[in-house]
């Protein structure tokens, strides 16, 4: 069936149904940063396989809003269709609720799934709407696309497992009795939890339900009395469950069908709900409509972000580990380079792979990697597939982000290596960059302190010769989780509402992460990851510092010595030295004699 | 009449009404951070004259709040009272909250002047009652010591006077433009303002009020058209009014009675109305209560905190006049101090004052003068007074926190100097500070930065060494108005709700005033006042800057030169050329051979 067809199809059940606009996003009904298949509609409905997009059709036209790292191949996947590219954020182009907006006429009617939206993304469209004195009728009771979608996926039903107390260092009950005092704080009657790294952190359970992402898919609701568990069929038999199902029932925990969540909220007791408005759906949210609703941060994701020493203990292990990979597949890239190889961003992307693959407790890859050549390494987001895959040359630079879970935890490092030789502008560039990562790096601060703060020293380099980057600092880390987590994140808009930065804790891990990128040209961005700890207690108050986690050298290479200060050159000598006696045991002799060299005094 | 005679007749006073507590606090009707006589109602009931304080009586006790700086001197002037003094923030007080809920039991009665109180101040006392499940009855149309202050100061009646074009850029019809757009984009009626400086800046009036704020004791009404100004009698032959009547009138401004606006609260037409909780007192807030209330920022303190050309050209040349003035007194301090001539803490700000007051359109102080020798130094609020007025010695830092008004604005500066020889560790502390007060200056950031990403520069010289000062880095300074404006700040605490911290914007001025203080030593502070301005536009958007409005040398007698990267010294050596040639052609001969020397190259 062609996408056209798709619509025409689409079209007919919208009449139907009398809605007038329908809306498919990218989500699942958890808010998730990545989906399985199964809630790829946007995709089979567009053929646009980006994994950002919002597909509107009314009864004229259809359009698909994508942001810039997707603009080139959305132009190339939609040129055979009817449907026309909206350019996010470029200028003369609508804002989405503009676009909805302008479409929309009082009493029409604009219909979507309301499980794959947002709560607050549906109440910034009303609102939108109220604004602009329009009264539009919503239609959220609606899957259109699933009477099309005839070879649909089914839901991922992978096997969930517990995560032992040695990863986890926290035992479920704990973690209840905080999130219980939370609620109690509140006055709340109940906690509605459905982003799938909470409900995986609460329950020490992991599984493998969403790519690069060790969730299970799932729904919890917590009364003053009760924990239910919505998950799969709900039964013992049921593979999903089949591995956790008698430490849920020996927890207490009842366990229900996934879908059955949406019959128990009309019926569950007490009156005032905890939410996350920007994790609950819109149909969770309007099952709740009789109830006083507490819109927060998740208390699961507040908590979850300060590890506890067994996580912070195994987070050190996961990160020896990927760097003896890190270092294995640095020698391999280095010889190959110095020996003229033809080598490809999906052979490095491999090669890393491979390398980690071999290392004791490895789990997945934690995103999607980005191995970037040359001009790739502009695109914020690019990442290799076999379409825009390339050879790397011997000139500029490769930016390698990547990362790994390992049952000891996750890893989220980036590394911009020189490909045999690279200019002396380069080189200037690079050290900036190194220079914003080591003053983060080293940073100490005092206890309040938020990422808006500490964001100045990263960007302090390049700011004061008028350059930037486009993208936060650093983003928290979860542990075997989501290699992105809030609250915590190093940027320098300080957000609002229940979204402001919050002040950086002993036990957060967060990225440290600056770049550059000149279009056209190439890419830097250089990433490890820290620990934040307290440093001293004394009559001026509580400082804290930051451990850099990561243990890869900088490409030596890359750096323009002259640009560092003393303090500066000490740093990068005092980190290589630290790496060389951290992992060296674990190297053959050839591999730590590699090891020795890259990491040698400058 | 004695304080505890006071205290009896004010329960006498409490029986009759059926008041069972009684609230006495620092401010005026208008949430004033500096107040007239007429308001001093907790200094005539307590006796304690400290600027800040609270007091608290029940039929059987006596407690009086206050901070810090004024533990000593409230101990004295409350020794003969029966009067309890409870140091606010010590361990084992209770928040004022606290107490009223340790002294209050359900169905008793609070009272309080409701003028006396911001709205947002009696809003958290209720929320704070409301979460300890107690039903306090709160009694706010009370003013029980004014019944017992028989000879109470009048209100202040200064002639008022415009502030000519040439001063204030912008006509009061243009202002008023831009706030009711304000008031339009939230759909408000009406906009209630009471806030002095705001009422000032959008009239374009000034007084002699309130000490050291060129102030007028006024409230002002603005619906969609009418701009009632409620000012002394509100007739033309009121003193007050004398030379401003014919120019409001001329600008179709309604003027009533100072007190009448509590009369026409009730009512106003339209139903949407704004205002600053944090600014209108209690009163005013329950006369609005049948109606819709915003709580905002007032649009006109956001308005105000932009200065337009004409305001930061003056600004300019008022630092230029108050540079003048104070290299004078420099050539006389340091001549003093090294012929050995005794001089107090008092003599110090006279002779400051003197000079100041010889230049062309000098107003009054900005504010209370801080000269603080040694020990002195380290107790961050302390002014000198007849009784802790001491001498300077010749050792340590004397510091030195003074401004002045002229026609053409507002100047806020601290220097600290060496009193003939500093020890290393005192030059250390201050090139430190110093450090801070350069990093800032010299800030390069994106627009959408806030104060919270600036303040990182004042405090990483402190920070790295474990140290820090317990205050703002930085605060907004009005033009002819308060020394201390919104909402622009540099601190690291992000605020939160309408508090956040906003982002810098050009035309912005905020001091820069990083310190340190050694408790029982001595204190050190640096302070230049900046102006925000755009510096460069380019592929990675727009950069902003600061320009150091400041020109008065640091002490180079204190700075440690071995601390400072040479970036650091090249900064110095600019700003002290700077100086010299801005203002040395307004110096005879033999200043201008003082600035030269103390501007010299280092």
């Amino acid at each position: 069936m062609t996408v056209n067809e798709k619509l025409e199809q689409l079209r007919t059940l919208m009449k139907e149904e009398n809605i007038d606009v329908y809306y498919i996003p990218s989500d699942d009904f958890h808010g998730s940063e990545f989906v399985s298949d199964y809630f790829k509609e946007r995709e089979y409905m567009s053929g646009f396989t980006g994994s950002a997009g919002t597909l509107i059709v009314t009864m004229e036209k259809a359009v698909l809003y994508t942001d810039g790292r997707y603009f080139l191949q959305a132009e190339e996947e939609l040129k055979d269709s009817e449907i026309e590219l909206y350019r996010d954020g470029s200028k003369d182009v609508p804002s989405i609720n503009e676009y909805l907006g302008a479409v929309l006429n009082s009493k029409m009617t604009l219909g979507f799934d309301g499980r794959c939206m947002t709560a607050a993304k549906v109440l910034g469209i009303q609102k939108f709407f109220e604004s602009q004195e329009k009264e539009i009728q919503i239609q959220a009771a609606v899957d259109l696309p699933e009477k099309i979608w005839t070879d649909r996926p089914k839901l991922p039903d992978s096997r969930a497992f517990v995560l032992r107390a040695e990863y986890s260092g926290k035992s479920y009950l704990d973690k209840l009795v905080k999130v219980r005092d939370e609620m109690k704080k509140k006055n709340a009657d109940t906690f509605v939890l459905t982003s799938l790294d909470d409900i995986a952190w609460l329950l020490n359970i992991r599984g493998d339900d969403v790519k690069c992402s060790p969730l299970v898919l799932s729904n919890l609701l917590i009364t003053r009395k009760q924990v239910i568990f919505y998950c799969g069929t709900g039964e013992k038999d049921d593979k999903k469950l089949s591995n956790i199902y008698d430490y849920l029932i020996s927890n207490e925990i009842v366990v229900r069908d996934y879908f059955a969540i949406y019959e128990d909220l009309t019926q569950i007791e007490g009156k005032v709900v905890l939410a996350d408005f920007d994790k609950i759906n819109f149909t969770v949210y309007e099952l709740l409509k009789d109830r006083q609703v507490i819109d927060v941060v998740n208390p699961t994701t507040v908590l979850k972000a300060v590890k506890n020493q067994t996580e912070i203990k195994n987070m050190r292990e996961a990160h020896i580990k990927d760097a003896v990979a890190y270092v294995r597949f640095l020698k391999w890239f280095k010889e190959q380079m110095k020996s003229g190889q033809q080598m490809t961003e999906l052979d490095v992307a491999a090669k890393l792979l491979e390398e980690r693959s071999k290392m004791e407790h490895f789990v997945s890859e934690s995103f999607e990697p980005i191995v970037a050549y040359g001009a790739h390494g502009a695109i914020v987001h690019y990442s290799p597939d076999e379409d825009s895959n390339c050879c790397l040359g011997n000139q500029s630079f490769v930016l390698i982000d990547t990362g790994a879970h390992f049952l000891e935890g996750t890893t989220d490092i980036t590394r911009t290596l020189v490909c045999t030789k690279c200019s002396e502008e380069e080189r200037q560039n690079y050290t900036l960059v190194l220079k914003g990562n080591l003053a983060l790096g080293s940073a100490v601060f005092k206890q309040g302190t938020t990422g808006s703060s500490l964001d100045m020293l990263a960007r302090k380099p390049l700011w004061d010769r008028g350059m930037d980057y486009n993208h936060g600092t650093g983003h928290g880390v979860g542990y075997l989780l989501n290699v992105h987590e809030g609250p915590n994140a190093i940027r320098y808009r300080v957000g609002s509402g229940k979204n402001i930065s919050v002040p950086m804790k002993e036990g957060m891990i967060t990225s440290n992460e600056p770049g550059l990128y000149l279009a056209g040209k190439y890419g830097i961005r250089i990433e490890n990851m820290i620990l934040c700890k307290k440093k001293e207690e004394n009559e001026y108050g509580t400082f804290l510092e930051f451990e850099t986690l990561t243990l890869v050298p900088f490409d030596l290479d890359a750096i323009d010595k002259s640009l560092l200060s003393a303090e500066e050159i000490t740093q990068i000598n005092d980190y290589h030295r630290r790496i060389y006696h951290t992992i060296g045991k674990y190297l053959s002799d050839e591999e730590r004699k590699f090891l020795k060299q890259i990491t040698a005094e400058i």
